[in-house]
């Protein structure tokens, strides 16, 4: 079912300060801040050969990683990412054996512009993680 | 400097539980369990398309992932390792920056035979990032 780790996403308390390490330090290509409101977040994508690292900052009063970051102030990992080929199939396929879906279970569209869904961290090895729909996952 | 992103280390308390989860429910191809006594770890790799999953149990009375499961009991992503070309070239570049390799700063043969170092997570936005010497990153 599950195909390509899409992405690792790291929230970050500074966005600027993490783009630096990530583009000066290390030399990784990355992207320019994008403001995502509807998902209270900015992003700076980091592009590897073969996946991306996203880095994550709360944008506005209500950020769905605000309560991480108080947690854990200097930052960390906060979810990981795989492609699935079809979101209902997977969900439908993961409810039945017991993995619970965060929200009202409908996929909502992602950063990337592909449904997306996320599983709760109790049932995910205390790992949160996001499926996202993409047409082909090779 | 880094290439690939290697694998996404998740520390589990449970390796049989974990490795169902990504067979099973997953339905992602999974290793047999390895143990890497010199590590402190039993590890079972999980195959994406394009990277790995590494699952890492607790291995004999001291393991490096013991106090992460004791904070983080149901498990958690542990660390990510990046790919570079030449570990001591990053090493050294990364330590002119200012950030800071653990223990004693040589590169130890990791669980792929390839020679690793770890960095402070206080220098990598809270995340334990391994960097893995490999021949080709791309």
């Amino acid at each position: 079912m599950i195909g390509r780790l899409n992405h690792l996403a790291i929230a970050v308390p500074d966005l600027d300060a993490a783009t630096a390490l990530y583009r000066d330090s290390f030399g990784a290509s990355v992207s320019e801040p994008q403001n995502l409101p509807e998902h209270g977040v900015t992003v700076v994508f980091v592009e590897l050969p073969n996946t991306k690292v996203e880095l994550l900052a709360a944008l506005g009063e209500i950020s769905p990683i605000a309560s991480f970051l108080e947690r854990n102030p200097a930052g960390g990992m906060h979810h990981v990412c795989y492609e699935v080929e079809d979101i209902i199939v997977a969900r439908d396929t993961l409810k039945t054996q017991g993995l619970r879906v965060l929200g009202d279970g409908e996929p909502k569209i992602g950063a990337h512009g592909n449904p997306v869904l996320f599983l709760h961290p109790k049932d995910g090895l205390g790992t949160l993680i996001e499926l996202e729909e993409v047409a082909s996952t090779e």
